[in-house]
C-alpha cells in the first residue's frame, strides 16, 4: 500500500482526552478516530489490525469444532422479556423502537436470540452438543466511556455460545475453548493469564477470564511466578500448606492492653510481629454468628466463607451485636472462652501459631502465649482469607505475585440458566425431555486491539507483534523527489509485495525527520529505509522493537524478510 | 465439516410467509432463520456463503484501490442536522436515545460520518483522491419487511465513499469501481447488468445500478440483446436512427371521427395502424404550454422533457386548460394550426411518418395524410419517449428487450452535495479552498447472496456457483451403521480437507432418502456418495448443477475434484 494513497492521519500532540498509552497512541498513529463518546472508527490502519486479530479468533474457533454464524443486532424485546433480562439488564442495554411502535434490544450479547433459535430447532440429544460462535458489533451503553477502545459503547465481539446433554459435554467443550483462547491471545503476541474468576451475575458456576497483565487493568490478579496458575484475587485459593512453629508451648496468660484496638497496635505493645497474633471477627452468616479466627497479617475473604456455609448472606456484626453476645467489642475478641451458641472457626493458618497472642472477650486485656487446641477449639479449620503476594502458589509451584489486568476473553459454564427459563429442551436417549446445558464465550476483539498496544509500545510509539501488524515491512523513501531513492524504493516495494509480503510504502512528499517519527509511531516490525546509499543499492533495515539494524544490499532484503517472517 | 455437528436444520415444508424462491429454500435449506420481521440470522451455511461474497467485495475493492475501514453504526443525530438528512430521511431512519437523552441515528449509510472524518484529517489536494469503504450491517426500517434478504431491515452492505479535487479525478475511480462491481458480481456467477440509472434522492449525477436480471425484481430494465448497454427504461435513450417510410405524400384532408378518442379507436377508424397516427399531448412545463407530438405506438417519457426544458416542474394540462388554449379536448388534439403562444415539440420518430392522421383541434374530427414539415411545422425534435422492447438499443448494436432485475449495487456520483453542507473543503495548489467531489458506491452483500439463489436454483434446491457456495464438496455416507461405507466416506473427507478442499461431509444417521433430499436442496457443486460399492473402492460422484453423474473409482476422486475446482 502507498502511504500517499491511504487515510492516515498522524498527530504529534497527544490527544487531551486520553489517559492511557493504547487510547494515545492508535489516535496519534491515525489507527482510530472518535465519532462520539465511546464511539469510535477504525481507519485504514486500525481495521488491518482489527482483521488480523480477527482472523486470528476464527481460525482458532473454526479449530475448535465451533460454527459461525451472524445474529441481528436488532432483538425484539419479547425474547429478553423470557429471561427477565429486559428488567434487569439496566441502561447499559439500548433499547430501541420500531416504526409500528415495537420494542427492541441493542445486541449487548446474544444469549436469548441464539437459545431461541436453538430450542426451536434442536430437540434431539443426537444433535448435542453444538457449539456456535460470531464476531459483530456490540452496543453497551456505558455510564462512563474511557480509555479509547477498552470501554466504548460499540465494540467488535466475538461471542460464542454451546448446547450439551450434560456437564461431561459442556467441560470437554469449555476445555477445548479454554485452549483455543490460549492459543488465540499467545498468537496476538499478549503475556496474558487465564484466571479463575467469580461468575457475578451471569448465573454461571465455573469461569475464567483471561487478562492481559498491565498496569492500567481494573483487575487485581494474583499468579504463580512459576507455573499457570491464576485467580482473581477474590476467588484464589490459598493451600494449606504452612509448616509449624517449632518451640515450647509457654503458659497461657492474660495481660492488660489498654487502648490498644488495631492488631498492629496489639502487635506492637506486646513486641512481636503481626503474624504472631490472632484476630477474630464475628460474622452474621445467613441467621446465625460465626466467630473467624486468622493470624493477624491475613484478611477474611467473605466470599470463601460464604462459600463454606453455602449461605446467602455474610456480613460483619455489628459492634452493638458483638458486644451484646461477646461482652467484649471489636478490638478485642478471641477465640478463648465463646459462648456456646457461636461457632468459632478458623484459617488453616491459625492451626501452625505458636505462643500467640488473642483477644481476651474482655475489653483492654489480651491473652498471649496462646496455642490453638491447648487453649481454644475450633469447630473447623478452612481456606478462609486472602491470597497474599508472597504465598506459596495454591498448586504447589511458585510463589504468588499480584498483577493489574485487562479482562480480553471471558468463558462461562452457564448451566441451565437460559434453557429452564426460555424452555429450550432435548429429549435423551429415553425420550425424556431436560433443559439444555450451555456453556457461553467471549472475546473482546477491539479491546485486544488496545491492550496489544498496552503491551508493545515504547516512547516513540507502537511496536507491533509481527502477527497482528497493521504491515510486516516499512519501506521509506527519504527523498521521493531523488531518483535514485524512489526508483530504488519502488522496487523494494514491488518485490517484496509480489513475494506476498505486507508492505507499507512511504512515498510521500515529507521531510525525513517527519518519516521517521510517523513510522515509529505507527510500529511496523521492520522497517527499510532508502537513503542516501541508494545509489550503490544500500539500504537500512531496521527492526522497530529491539531498535537493531543493518545496512543491506537491495539484492539480501527478501531473504532477511523472509526469514524474519518464518520466524515471527 | 461434520454435518452432525453443524447447526443445518433443513425443512420439507415450505415457509407460509415465503413468497420468492431465494427466501424459500435458503429458509428450507437451514441458511437463515428469521428473527423478527425483517431481521434474520444466518447459520452457519449462510454465514458460509456471506462471507464468500464479502471476501469477493474485499478483494475486489482492495484491488481497486480502496482503504477499508469501519466506522460505528451509531451515528450522533449532529451530523446528520448538518445535512438536513435527520428530517429529511423518514421513518427509514432508525433512532435512538443514549442514557444521556442524547439522539443517535443507527447507520442506514455513513456519507455524514465519513465526511465529517475526512473534513477533519484531509484539508490538501496532496491528500486527494481518496477511496474508502468498510463492510457492515445496516439498518433500515422499511414499512414492510418482505422478499426474505431482499427486503430486510438488517443487512449487510458494503458503502464506499470517495473523495477528490475534481471531477476527472472522481469520474477515474468512478470507472474504476464500475470495473471493480462488475468482476465482483461476474465472480459470484450472476448474470447482471450495469444499468444507468436515476440519481433519485441522491442528488448526484452520473450513477449506475447493477440489476441481477430476475423475474421477481422490482425494476424494469431496457437492455441490448448483443452489448452492455442496459438502462433502467425511465432513463434509456432511444437514439434517431428511424427510416423514412418512401412513398408519395398524398393531399391533406380533414374527416369526421365521431366518438374516437383514443389513439386506437382512431386507427381502427381510420383502419391503419397505430404508428401511423401521431398523438399530441399538452404539457404544463414549468410556466409555459407545450404540445408534445410522438407516434402513436409510443409514450411520452415525461423525465427526458423535464430534462429538455431543464424544468422544475412537468404535468400534463388539465382538460379545462386543454379545452381552453386549444379549442379541442384531450381525443382531438394536433400540430396543425396551434396557436402561437403553445410550443410544438416532437420526438425523432415523427419526422419519418408519411400520411400519418392526427388530430384536427375541432372535437370529432382530425386529420389524414399528414406529413411533417409540409403540414406543421415543429420547433425541435428530440428524444421525448420511452424506450420500446424491439427498438434499436442506444449504442447501435442490437436489439431493445426488457427484463426485471433485483439491485444489488449502486455507485453514484455525488458532487458536492455533503461537501458543501457539511464543509469538507481542502486547499488546491494555489491554497484556494474548494469543496471535495464525492462519490459513493454500494453492494449489498447480503441481497447478493439470495439473488444468487433466484438464478440459482432448480425445482429441487439450491444449485450454487462455485466461487459462492458454502462447501466445494458435499460427501454423503449413505448408511452409516456400515462399516465400509462410514470408512470409505471418512477417508474420502479427510483426503480431501487436507488437499484444502471445502468439504461436508454427511455422517448423520438417517436415511439414504433424506440424505439426498437435503443435498439436493443445500446445493453443494459436486456431489459424492459413498454406498453399495464402498467395498470395490467405487463411489457415485454427481455435480448438482447439470446432474451429470459417473461412478469414480476412490483413487481418482481428488484429480476429479481438483479439475472440476480448477475449471471454476
Amino acid at each position: 500500500m502507498k502511504q500517499s494513497n491511504m487515510l492516515l492521519p498522524t498527530l504529534r500532540e497527544i490527544p487531551s482526552d486520553a489517559e492511557i498509552k493504547s487510547h494515545q497512541l492508535l489516535v496519534r498513529a491515525g489507527f482510530i478516530r472518535q465519532v462520539a463518546s465511546g464511539l469510535y472508527s477504525f481507519l485504514p490502519m486500525g481495521k488491518r489490525v482489527l482483521r488480523k486479530v480477527e482472523d486470528i479468533v476464527r481460525e482458532e474457533m473454526d479449530a475448535a469444532g465451533a460454527n459461525e454464524m451472524i445474529m441481528p443486532a436488532l432483538q425484539p424485546s419479547e425474547l429478553w422479556k423470557e429471561t427477565g433480562r429486559w428488567d434487569t439488564f439496566g441502561p447499559e442495554l439500548m433499547r430501541i423502537h420500531d416504526r409500528h411502535e415495537r420494542e427492541f434490544a441493542l445486541g449487548a450479547t446474544h444469549e436469548e436470540v441464539i437459545t431461541s433459535i436453538v430450542r426451536d430447532e434442536i430437540n434431539s440429544y443426537k444433535k448435542l452438543p453444538l457449539t456456535v460462535y460470531q464476531i459483530q458489533s456490540k452496543f453497551r451503553d456505558e455510564k462512563r466511556p474511557r480509555f479509547g477502545l477498552l470501554r466504548g459503547r460499540e465494540f467488535l465481539m466475538k461471542d460464542a455460545y454451546s448446547f450439551h446433554e450434560n456437564f461431561e459435554s459442556l467441560d470437554e467443550t469449555y476445555d477445548r475453548l479454554y485452549t483455543a483462547y490460549s492459543n488465540i491471545f499467545r498468537r496476538c503476541g499478549l503475556n496474558f493469564r487465564a484466571v479463575i474468576a467469580d461468575s457475578g451475575a451471569m448465573g454461571g458456576k465455573d469461569t475464567h477470564e483471561f487478562m492481559v497483565l498491565s498496569e492500567i487493568g481494573e483487575d487485581t490478579i494474583a499468579y504463580s511466578d512459576t507455573s499457570e496458575f491464576a485467580a482473581n484475587i477474590e476467588m484464589a485459593p490459598v493451600a494449606d500448606s504452612y509448616t509449624k512453629q517449632t518451640g515450647e508451648e509457654k503458659a497461657l496468660e492474660k495481660v492488660s492492653t489498654p487502648n490498644q484496638k488495631t492488631m498492629q497496635e496489639v502487635a506492637d505493645y506486646l513486641g512481636h510481629d503481626l503474624s504472631e497474633g490472632l484476630k477474630a471477627l464475628m460474622f452474621k452468616v445467613d441467621d446465625r454468628f460465626v466467630l473467624v479466627v486468622t493470624r493477624g497479617d491475613h484478611e477474611v475473604n467473605d466470599i470463601k466463607l460464604k462459600n463454606l456455609y453455602n449461605a446467602s448472606i455474610v456480613e460483619l456484626a455489628s459492634e452493638e451485636e458483638t458486644l451484646n453476645i461477646m461482652k467484649a467489642g471489636f478490638g478485642s475478641l478471641g477465640p478463648i472462652n465463646v459462648p456456646n451458641d457461636v461457632e468459632v472457626i478458623a484459617d488453616y493458618a491459625v492451626k501452625y501459631v505458636l505462643n500467640a497472642s488473642c483477644g481476651a472477650n474482655e475489653d483492654g486485656h489480651h491473652y498471649i502465649n496462646v496455642n490453638p487446641n491447648r487453649d481454644f477449639q475450633v469447630k473447623e479449620y478452612a481456606d478462609l482469607r486472602f491470597i497474599q503476594e508472597g504465598d506459596q502458589s495454591p498448586d504447589g509451584q511458585g510463589t504468588i505475585k499480584f498483577a493489574k489486568g485487562i479482562e480480553v476473553g471471558h468463558i462461562f459454564k452457564l448451566g441451565t440458566f437460559y434453557s429452564e427459563k426460555m424452555n429450550a429442551s432435548y429429549l435423551d436417549q429415553n425420550g425424556r425431555a431436560n433443559p439444555m446445558i450451555m456453556g457461553c464465550y467471549g472475546i473482546g476483539v477491539s479491546r485486544t486491539v488496545a491492550a496489544v498496544v498496552e503491551q508493545f509500545h515504547d516512547e516513540n510509539g507502537m511496536t507491533w507483534p509481527t502477527n497482528v501488524a497493521p504491515f510486516h515491512v516499512h519501506v521509506l523513501a527519504l527523498n521521493v523527489k531523488k531518483d535514485e531513492q524512489r526508483e530504488l524504493a519502488e522496487k523494494i516495494y514491488e518485490t517484496l509485495k509480489n513475494a506476498g509480503v505486507e508492505v507499507l510504502y512511504d512515498d510521500r512528499q515529507e521531510r525525513a525527520g517527519v518519516k521517521f517519527a510517523d513510522s515509529d509511531l505507527i510500529g511496523i516490525p521492520l522497517r527499510i529505509t532508502v537513503g542516501k546509499r541508494a545509489d550503490e543499492g544500500y539500504v537500512e533495515c531496521k527492526f522497530r522493537r529491539t531498535g537493531e539494524q543493518q545496512d543491506l544490499h537491495e539484492s539480501d532484503i527478501l531473504n532477511v524478510v523472509t526469514k524474519f517472517l518464518d520466524e515471527k
